[in-house]
């Protein structure tokens, strides 16, 4: 399969590179930036040098580029993908793009939160989560690959809200982010000396994970799913932890909790299931596709908390999107995925 | 005032010298460890060179130490405190504990969660948390210095409680620590490379400070109040975050919750309400005595938010302590704790 | 004494702001920043809240700020301080400048460097390192603050180059810097994730601070003298280590080397020596105007090793201004400095 | 291949576990624990959960596991490689050892600096650095693979020395490393919050690495050759950075430096030349092999600094342990360590 990147010189698509490079299919033809146009990516990322001397090129040319790739990742920030997948009509590759644009089954929730226009509601799409829309990605023509903390959470909750164990008014997830999560960009806010040493929220009550778990969790339950979403940025690189709080419905007991998510997961191969009262750590899972699951049950409240521990870069960016290119070419899901957490 | 510290080989001992070297009415006289005695404070923590060589002491001399001190802390690990306070009855000094031992009102809850017996039950005693009980801290005879994360916690939501704003039932606490918490000794858990570039929870439904903060917030409340607390280790030094979950009681606006923190705290030195959709970091209150509050209220789910940061060692412990002890000696709270916080 | 301090919003601004909190003389009057103006410094630095709510104030008024100052304290990039000091001559004030404009006895030296004219050679100034100018610094108009790395570079070697026990053509300085000491300006290069986990070098045979280092060590030897200085950037916030290598000269034994530093800095306050064998670290003196120093012989090689670790925003910047400030008007140097490092 | 690891509890056995994951002709059959005997790795590891299940097991049952075993790999501290490989003469296997055991052609040196009395002196050994002993590896029965430091300094300064271009007693090594090289044992010098946001140096003029670095610089050069080498601790948990100083001999200019580097790498996979003037990072190699090299020359002083980062546990243990296998067993170099760097 001939692979083209566009936008190749932010985190996603430079951990994609990392991830192609030993998937045995895949086979890199064109990697873009408009930035670093006419540069080498290893002028951009030295620690390639040797391994990858490809020349970042220009979307302009992203016909001839179209015509030269099976498989098309975008990571662009949102509102860049509809407007290049709506110029590929026609052409014969998938595209797995990912950021938010073909997130969404119903596109005025994107234009809510985007406070954008989506100029493409019609295009052959689906939500890119492999554990739970794996039969849709096998076919559809893009594939809008989950965002990261929205990975870990629904992962996380889908079993508990499908089997109705919960409370559908009653969740909470507290998520935590390494800073990888924020781009390559260059902000005053993610300046080493401001974070080192600290730990803080941001985007509480207006994330824009937040229709996205949404969105997801109301299939699994079968009705509008609400819920509040509050993320943090922790003093270190990779990793994402959330810690999903609910509250059990009557007569549910640890066991049912205990059942449900070998049940929904149990030939899931990224997913890990800890078990009842273990830690996920996102040290355990760094560098890889793993999502680590663990629940606890709280007797005194008759709660559960249930922790997801994911690589943003890797299951919650470019290794769900390798997985997804799998799955859609009918390839081993594992493809190039079968990868050991960097310890320590 | 001449000060004792026992226990002053962990890192709330060595913070008390670190706050008092700048409080012009304590003289250090005593400071203990069982497992340094006869060495210098300085070999144990070369930062302290030239500026504290007292030696380390043992226990063994308790009533010379008692004799010679109007104010002991004490920074021991729980069920320490009890006996050596009981020994000391009669002498006319005030003790402040770090730990656990002198934190209920009812020892049975002590002897639930700490697994003890608790032997000096009949204590003249104050929970050590000023902000909601000065005036008992004049007078109390062992004041029970509030626990870290249950500063923060009952800091953040004691102004929803006793206003009856919040549903009481519908509380939870995601608390994020630096890992001095854990203090100084060892561990393969807190080892520099295990830690690095990690997150990760830990004592999820089992957490001892969930008693203190449920023994504080009913008081507020009027009634018995449940909670979930869950801590979790964030890959830095010092610091806590709580983000404290609610649901609005039908009825309340945001309006309502934003006047109900500075009634509350509005002539607080110590708590900085940096009001309605700011975010405290940790950094922003490093190395000094202050709790700064924040919340947001979701419209979506009618919910509320509340954010507060604090120095694990300072307002956590050893600041609050000496807070404690001005209040008892009747001197102006803020003596030697005008502190900036180092930044960054 | 009225204190301003030109250029408030970057770290050195900022920890001047810190320290002089402390400080009985000092009452600070104005506070500039050319991109801020207008907006409170607590705006920029949250965790100034309620401690510093001063407006910034643009340099245009710079004329009135003098008029109305004792002490000016200027912390921007070079080649600002001698436009401004140019324009203030005749006002009775003192200034303290935290750039490298008026660090040169000579200025083509300076010129060399920076590749920049020098507008005021004739200024009556001093290099603001008060263990080796400290009569200097009594009465000069314009102290012209020793750099960072100089200062710890220069404070490790002079004793032995003054003493003549090392080879003068035989010196490397090896040193490390935390990255406050790059300011706060957002760079990709400062960017948390790309130094997390990462240590390299940087500025090898080119940093500014070299012929800083040579004018100091050369007047101690009374001959020239040239070094090798290679700065590295280590993933943390604060503090300077420098691992400064020499060869003894003929003759000279281990016990020489030991007495040459207790006879140069017997009565520094600020200058711990650690002895022989020790290892200073940057955090035994973080937040504090100390710096450390030991040194080890290598019978083998006839050789000597000599750390310093200073904060590089205390003794490195804003501390040693401040240590200067107290020379200068006849205070007690330890004024507002007595402090103790923050730990762990 | 089947392959063993003795000690496999540590981070250099841990590595070689993550490494030979994806080593087309390694099968692991043994590993082994004193300490954890009788567990599955993954309760060690968690991060190997469903990766490796494998039970440690003990040294005790050496005989058996040698019989089953086509390599050794032994990670375990100095002193019990040479009893472990006495026990195994005579069976077919090749044995890589980690530790220091076999890195010395002289045992006299090892004695010296290890304080131990050498018990297997007739070994037919190697020193394990491919880059500089490859045909011997080929045949050799032990491989003792280069330390971490070593390898580093080793492979900056042998085409400086080689060449004869610098003066042979002007070499000063400083080097730094991430905490991960103190091995995965809990001690209070590597508790996260001692180390966290400090630097410091250790082991100067006495840390064992030196010999090994003086005896493969001193057969490069043709005689013998003393060098100076001071290891640092830097916040960090993976890599080391060495920063090699020298004095060029007169008559040598930049362009013999320039050419030096191809001359003696220029078909070294595993070594990236990034020529003079560039900085190499740890975080540039991290997680691989390569070791990537750049220099610097110093005009002023007429001399030249070398850089030189590798991951300490990839390129400085386990990674270069199975470039030494691949090389002794007649596989291409490179398999199973074509790995791209984490980043970021």
């Amino acid at each position: 399969m001939k692979v083209s990147i566009i936008g190749a010189s932010g985190y996603a698509g430079e951990e994609l590179l990392r991830l192609l490079h030993r998937h045995p299919k895949a086979e890199i033809v064109h990697i873009t930036s408009e930035h670093y146009a006419g540069t080498s990516i290893s002028a951009r990322y030295p620690h390639l040098t040797h391994i990858y001397e490809n020349p970042l090129e220009s979307m302009e040319k992203i016909h001839l580029i179209a015509a030269g790739s099976d498989v098309l990742f975008i990571a662009l920030p949102h509102g860049h993908a509809m407007q290049i997948a709506a110029q590929l009509e026609g052409y014969p590759l998938r595209i797995f793009d990912l950021g938010a644009d073909y997130r969404f089954a119903d596109v005025s929730v994107y234009e809510t939160w985007y406070h954008a226009v989506h100029t493409d509601p019609q295009a052959d799409r689906v939500y890119g989560l492999p554990e739970l829309y794996r039969e849709r990605i096998r076919t559809a023509h893009i594939i809008g690959n989950a965002g990261c903390y929205t990975t870990a959470s629904i992962l996380a909750l889908a079993p508990l809200v499908r089997a109705h164990l919960i409370q559908p008014d009653s969740i909470w997830i507290n998520a935590v982010s390494g800073v990888s999560g924020a781009g390559r960009t260059a902000k005053e806010s993610t300046h080493f000396p401001e974070l080192y040493d600290s730990f803080t929220a941001y985007g509480a009550v207006s994330h824009r994970h937040t229709p996205e778990i949404e969105q997801a969790l109301s299939e699994q339950y079968g009705a509008t799913i609400t819920v509040s979403f509050t993320p943090h940025l922790a003093p270190m690189s990779r990793g994402i932890l959330v810690t999903c709080y609910a509250a059990l419905l009557d007569g549910v007991d640890g066991d049912a909790v205990d059942s449900v998510f070998p049940h929904a997961y149990g030939d899931e191969y990224f997913i890990r299931l800890r078990g009842r009262g273990a830690y996920p750590a996102t040290k355990y899972v760094r560098g890889t596709n793993y999502c680590d699951i663990a629940w606890h049950i709280d007797p005194r409240t008759h709660r559960v908390i249930v922790f997801a521990a994911i690589d943003n870069l890797v299951k919650g960016a470019a290794g769900q999107a390798i997985q997804n290119m799998n799955i859609a070419f009918g390839l081993d899901e594992r493809m190039g995925l079968d990868l050991v957490p960097m310890y320590p």
